[in-house]
């Protein structure tokens, strides 16, 4: 758990230390490479993962840190509001998509594009409700919310990513 | 790397939709258990860790989302900001500290409390200021910028947290 921590920070700070060095950054590109799209979304929902952890965890009692909830929950608005751009189509695994990249993401979001984008605003407006809720610090409170926003993640989750190999 | 992240997604989406259908929040706790602040502050570098890596794509030109990245700076100047209050005394490995956690965290933190205080200040600083330059859209000052961010880390990774064995 950790060493993957380590492992993903590692490359985020060779690369900022590189560019930092005087590296100049590639353009801008008009359409970015499937693998890297899927890289990237892997990211955010990493950044997801942190942040509902870290208010679950408030709100289960185990760490007393209301007042970081409403950053968590902004930041969990802030990722909804980019997942239909992290989405271009193609950016699916197997005979429609990206060979290769271990990859969730359903053919039935391109199919149903609008009930996708729809659940994504879904957890937008949960995720901005909880740092609402959260201002007043009070832990029941967020413990509702979240229960909004955790069915809100598994409002995309359920029909659009694939099950698991366990 | 995505079974991983599945993992701390599902104890989170767990630990949410269990407190939506009324398990109640236990109450806020005097001390919180190192255990659990030490697991919490992971979650928040695997938050950190998430950010960068998304901001490191764009200034790569991996991805051509330079509109995210004041978003994902903010969050890391958020995440900084409370970078104190996740190491309590006593939260350290070892003779001085928790038995049987993983965990980086350097006794040297809390004998050097005002450096270790200053670099996360350091990276709230260098963050925020990403925030801002991000709003211009230039990839290239945000590759710079983000050197700047990278070494903010690596000011708190170097001094105060034990190298991994590989």
């Amino acid at each position: 758990m950790i060493g993957q921590k380590h492992k993903v920070a590692l490359i985020g700070l060779a690369a900022a230390i590189a560019l930092g060095a005087g590296v100049a950054g590639a353009a801008v590109q008009a359409a970015d490479d499937g693998k890297n799209v899927i890289a990237y979304r892997h990211n955010v929902m990493k950044g997801l993962a942190s942040h509902i952890t870290q208010i679950a965890m408030v709100a289960k009692g185990e760490v007393s840190f209301a007042s970081h909830v409403a950053a968590n929950a902004r930041a969990m608005a802030d990722a909804a509001k980019i997942i239909p751009e992290l989405f271009p189509k193609g950016t699916v695994e197997g005979d429609a998509g990206v060979e290769g990249v271990e990859n969730e993401a359903k053919a039935e979001i391109w199919k149903e594009w609008d009930k996708f984008t729809a659940a994504a605003t879904t957890l937008e407006v949960q995720a901005t409700k909880l740092a609402e809720v959260a201002g007043g610090g009070d832990v029941a409170a967020i413990g509702a919310q979240l229960g909004e926003v955790g069915k809100a993640c598994g409002g995309c989750h359920e029909p659009f990513r694939k099950k698991k190999p366990e």
